[in-house]
């Protein structure tokens, strides 16, 4: 077991498995609950790929990597929900773009909450009557994803953004797409993406981290996995521009809502790279956007934006983009005067001032989340997969000068990379 | 400094000052951020009161609790919230129907702020030109509520179950109401609500408290104050009965919204008989309502409710209501179905292994709040205020029985007692 300990106090205790499981422990004394953590760097976009066992490329259904997520939660014996109900845990699983979590978090039973997590993931059962049955599940939940304005406008937005980088499609795929997926191609995403080669599990909260690392040992032990596979996905091919700079959708709202984003022209970033670009454009944005700056105060005055208004800055391995926006009775207005905040800032530059007092509060909110074990349990596994490493955002946050952020800022919001998306009535 | 250790381990200090300021200090070892909460036991239901100086009731406008709250983070220098920001902090304030809070949170600078705090607060600055300005301000934030479909249904909802209650009146008044604030109305309030014999300072994390408590009273050393004014707050006359059985607001809403809700028919409750109250019906409710439901579970597969239907239960010291409800296309079949599970329950009673599993549940969630200053501090201030111990919570859930919960689910939910509100497009 390795030790890595950060500035801030905090120990990470890690190992590899010998069958490639790799165990992140970071224990928080004094706190009452653990949040358990149980992922793999499997996501929506994985949609063509092969192993060192097949030459050619697969393609599978789009949505699949959720439609997995769903059904893990079926073992033989039924529903698995209930059990960790009986041990006092909540659990709870996500599919994102670029992975998919299993998750509980108790104050009571660890090791039989820990040994139910890694029994149901690691014990897939797909019949074909259970497949089809979820489809209408997941049709239902497409359904209202498609009837959720906020979701719709952020999709609507990367479908814009986007030529060809599946992060333009949704993450549970459409009722059509569905349709296609069966028992076969569940198992052979299942049998690639699900090795504990693929795997984190990661553990925060109150527990003694040799016994839990004890726990996790004893429970891999007993099982035999395949070799790790190595997993090829395909490459994507996406021009820097966007695919629409405008769209808009109807639906019915009170109010319409706007989004206004940029995409990253650079499409393949990993590691500190990565972590320092979303710091520094996320403390730039903040400085021009955030609560105290004056454009807030003025769109607010202007009855433009409502207190939902936000922004942000998403960087991951093969796509990256920055959203400003929310609630808005003129959309058009409202992308005019973001966009005059912006042409401002890339002219003059973002205040030496205002950038520290933004780095600042990055700081001072980033040390307050290491305070919520299922904060850093989600946001370490998230960094982990794109290679960066959570736990040294406060040192980069140290590090960056309104200088870079100011590079950086220029760099990055060119109109041709700029699309809006619009829900209204 | 009086010291009380709480079964699961925490430590609260607690010691009155000479100018009748209570705090309340729970250190968090191991904890980045400190939490602060500085509030007055005043919300927006005292509307009419008197103190030991005066022989007759004063009423004042409806929505001043929150219009003075608004008002206390202009100072004569200007606006606070930039000197808290400079110090690293994120300031807030909030009105609830009978208490108003401020606080901060912070990871440094804890004495910095925790002065601001203190300072700004003790430091009314009311004029006849910016308490004018504030009314356009504020008149703009009621607009954004009764715009606002969820603050519509739960608002509505109140006037259905009140007669004379004034929960029914909303927290920030009407534009009408606050057209009649002046700026002696806005201190006569401040005089009697704000005296710190009224109010409590709760601070909740890393920190150590004997120097905490050092702070505190140097800063409100060097201040002088008025004697203790005793407050009398007239008593609200209220019949067990509620106003209306249903209400429809018609606002554009993707789907319609509805809540069913049943008034407390005991008027007047406080201390440990009001926590318990609100724990034995809340794990009723989510035995019959929660997630691993089978009434949930139903709901869900018949289409009637989506994942934000959810339940209440809210005690306080003079009103009380439990409501269930969310999202749905058919607001009358969900209110029916909403009854028949409850008519089963009053019929057959909450089954003990359901109750149990939710018992537990309870209980695990809470000491997951524990882990959150910012929940502590939060939820400390509101029980105090209602005469009862946040950290019992553990205790009581401890101590009830299935059958005691049926005993109070029985009472309680009376046909007479129900209303709902409904929006809809
Ligand atoms: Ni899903
Ligand atoms: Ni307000």
């Amino acid at each position: 077991m390795e030790t890595n300990t950060f500035p801030m106090g905090e120990s990470v205790y890690q190992e590899r498995l010998p069958n490639g499981l790799q165990v992140v422990l970071l224990p928080k004394p004094g706190f009452a609950q653990t949040f358990v953590t149980f992922s793999t760097h499997y996501g929506s976009i994985d949609r063509v790929f092969r192993t060192s066992a097949s030459k050619d490329y697969t393609t599978v259904p789009d949505g699949i990597a959720h439609f997995l997520e769903h059904k893990m939660f079926e073992s033989e014996a039924g529903d698995v929900f209930p059990e960790f109900s009986r041990y006092g845990a909540s659990a709870n699983a996500f599919t994102t773009f670029d992975l998919t979590s299993y998750l509980f978090s108790c104050t009571d039973n660890l090791h039989e909450n820990l040994d139910l997590l890694l029994n149901f993931v690691q014990d897939p059962y797909f019949t074909d009557a259970n497949v089809e049955k979820e489809k209408g599940i997941i049709g239902q939940e497409i359904q209202m994803y498609n009837d959720n304005p906020d979701a719709r406008v952020f999709y609507e937005l990367l479908k814009a953004l986007y030529h060809e980088h599946p992060v333009r499609i949704e993450i549970a795929g459409t009722v059509e797409s569905i349709s296609h997926i069966t028992k076969e191609t569940l198992y052979e995403c299942y049998d690639t993406f699900y090795h504990p080669g693929n795997m984190v599990l990661m553990a925060v909260g109150g527990f003694d981290p040799e016994t839990v690392m004890g726990w996790i040992k004893d429970n891999q032990g007993k099982k035999t996995f395949k070799p790790i596979p190595v997993i090829d996905r395909k490459a994507f091919s996406e021009p820097p521009t966007v695919y629409a700079p405008e769209v808009t959708v109807n639906l019915a709202v009170s109010q319409p809502k706007c989004l206004i984003a940029w995409k990253d022209a650079v499409n393949e970033m990993s590691g500190p790279e990565l972590l320092r670009r979303e710091l520094a454009l996320g403390v730039a944005l903040d400085a021009l956007f955030g609560r105290s700056s004056s454009a807030y105060q003025e769109l607010i005055d202007e009855g433009l934006i409502d207190q939902g208004f936000s922004w942000e800055f998403e960087r991951a391995e093969t796509y990256g983009f920055a959203v400003i926006g929310g609630n808005t009775p003129d959309p058009r207005r409202l992308t005019d005067r973001v966009q005059q905040v912006i042409d401002e800032a890339l002219q003059n530059g973002i205040g030496e001032a205002e950038f520290e007092r933004c780095r600042k509060k990055a700081l001072g909110r980033f040390l307050t989340t290491l305070d919520s074990p299922g904060y850093i349990a989600r946001g370490y596994i998230s960094y982990l997969f794109r290679g960066a490493q959570l736990l040294d955002t406060s040192t980069v946050l140290g590090e960056i000068t309104v200088d870079e952020a100011n590079r950086e800022f220029r760099a990055y919001f060119d109109p041709s990379r700029r699309a809006v998306s619009i829900v209204r009535s």
